[in-house]
């Protein structure tokens, strides 16, 4: 028996999860496999939540940041010993996971949180073995909930924007199966769909590797919301047609002065909005914004592999030692950004007045 | 055997010809095989020619015209009987061409031709069976030579837009590889390449077929033009890096107040160059401008299959089902287009006034 369990998409009742707690072991959709497949992985060991992570079973740093933190769990479900036994085996978990993807920053915080709860919860010397491992799969519990909740906290702010019948657009994949629950950009059409108010969503296929087609689209298919998928270069004349009334995407980081990296491909569609009078919404956690980055153009972009435009599909698609510009993000201008949804509310410019005032 | 013949880059030394006549047979390259087999199949017979245009493997309108004036000539080369006879012959392969691609104006327009000239010799009644065939052979061999000398022309005009070293960007596939040599937007980076003038093209890629990927990006680089493929999304970047002095594409159809209707991704390319303050030029023939359609929105656009989208590398990336649009076409109202270049010359604004004049 292997630890794979599919379900049909007639068999899911509420909508994808990326990661889920089930009683007594992790389940994790196989994203590599969307949208072909849906696939729920059962993990019951530390090693299998790294594999799954390192392996980009799961992606989004949140995401990835929950399983960590259930994975510090199942390192000490079975283990024997006193708290400060158990201290000890989450100290080597957390090292342990943390090894699975170096560059993701929500993986280290997550760690960083569950080391800090098994630290103070073994200063209590009389505390049960069996209490401190109830509260260590609290706390991970307790962080999927507080990102489902900023999540959920941003599309109610991100609806108040948009009305009845509105055509949105939107880009690559900031949803639920980045994320707990909602996404972040998304967040909005899952509460608009559990309020029964209707939105038109179109989602670009989002190339070279797709997530618009094979996330987007799907989980929001999923989620019974009226999705309609194009490619890339058709945004500009669905705009023209008067079918997007506003566009709403996710973000890897903003600055200061609110200039927006996100998925490439973004840039171009918020010239496209400005041009057709179309409002350009963001959507992001706080921890999205970083204050210590002043501008755009201090923000590092990076270039991937030629294989991804080349021979993305598995077939080739273009000739053999072709020069490829392959950058996976790009840089949205803030006046291109008409506003940025948080958890904590909803910024306009100025960016570099206006943003600081959220922290403090 | 078959009618194959494998050629592989390195034995290239002319670039590539959609098609060509070999002093007994036509050459014509399987465009369905491209990027990766570079395959010209040997065509003996009408019925051949009939099969490589109904199958795709020739395409784009002046070279499928070309190929069935070709088909016309090889249905009487080894005929037998007085010049009624082969003009009857003529007729009869006029009429079975004219089903390979019932949509194609340019191939019933060629097949035209060929009846007219089959007409006009078969009134010498004089002639012997041996110059009537090779006055047909002519008129095949003179259709080629025609629009290659008007891809000539237009690459000429368009060339005089362009400086040394100017980065261009270019969609879809208007080259070489839809006529008889040169192709229309194409045309100017053969002709500066002959004549050592360092230009650098990038390519979009074109989705959801690919045409800029598969065909651009390779006949280019056969021709060794410097040319750097990008997906679609990433023209808005590469624009804002200030990497493009210019943007040139083809049309399916001019209207008369200057409307430019194009692959898919044009009208998003030209409202992306005018944000940038880039020239959006407009190659093509004469016969592409239609003054009796007035404005753009009297243009059909052909809607496609949603297999193009969700399957279209032979594997599915995106969720059965779902909802698509996928329009073939659109249409680039005559405000973005900087100039329209033809074989007469280039044409600015007004358009409305100004076409009429070319034909004047």
């Amino acid at each position: 028996m292997g630890n794979e369990q599919v379900t049909t998409p007639s068999q899911q009742t509420e909508g994808l999860q990326s990661v889920r707690w089930a009683s007594d072991h992790l389940e994790m959709l196989d994203q590599r496999l969307l949208p072909e497949e849906i696939v729920y992985l059962q993990l019951r060991t530390p090693e299998e939540v790294w594999e799954g992570i390192r392996h980009l079973k799961v992606r989004g740093a949140p995401a990835i940041g929950i399983s960590a933190a259930f994975g510090v769990y199942l390192a000490i479900q079975h283990a024997r010993g006193n708290t400060a036994e158990l201290r000890e085996a989450v100290e080597k978990a957390c090292s342990y996971l943390a090894t699975s993807r170096p560059t993701a920053v929500n993986l280290f915080w997550a760690l960083d949180r569950m080391k800090g709860k098994a630290a103070s919860l073994a200063q209590d010397a009389g505390l049960e073995a069996e209490s401190f491992k109830q509260a260590m799969l609290q706390e991970a519990i307790q962080i999927q909930a507080e990102d489902e909740e900023t999540c959920r906290l941003i599309g109610e702010h991100a609806l108040t924007l948009f009305k009845d019948g509105m055509g949105v657009l939107t880009h690559c994949n900031a949803g639920g199966l980045a994320t707990a629950k909602y996404g972040t950009a998304l967040a909005p059409f899952y509460l608009a769909q559990e309020k029964g108010m209707p939105l038109k969503v179109f989602a670009d296929e989002t190339r070279p590797v797709l997530q618009g087609a094979r996330l987007t689209a799907f989980e929001l298919q999923q989620a019974g919301v009226d999705v309609t998928l194009i490619c890339d270069n058709m945004a500009g004349m669905v705009m023209s047609k008067g079918w997007i009334q506003a566009v709403i995407v996710g973000t890897d980081r903003v600055a200061a002065n609110g200039d927006v990296a996100n998925k490439i491909g973004t840039y171009s569609v918020a010239v496209l909005a400005k041009a057709h009078g179309i409002p350009f919404y963001v959507a992001c956690p706080m921890s999205t914004i970083d204050l210590n980055t002043p501008t755009g153009k201090e923000i590092p972009i990076e270039e991937r592999h030629e294989d991804e435009i080349t021979v993305g599909f598995g077939k080739r698609t273009a000739p053999v030692g072709v020069k490829v510009y392959n950058p996976a993000f790009d840089v949205t201008p803030h006046e291109y950004v008409t506003a940025i949804i948080t958890e904590k509310g909803i910024v306009y410019p100025s960016y570099q007045e206006n943003l600081p005032k959220l922290f403090s």
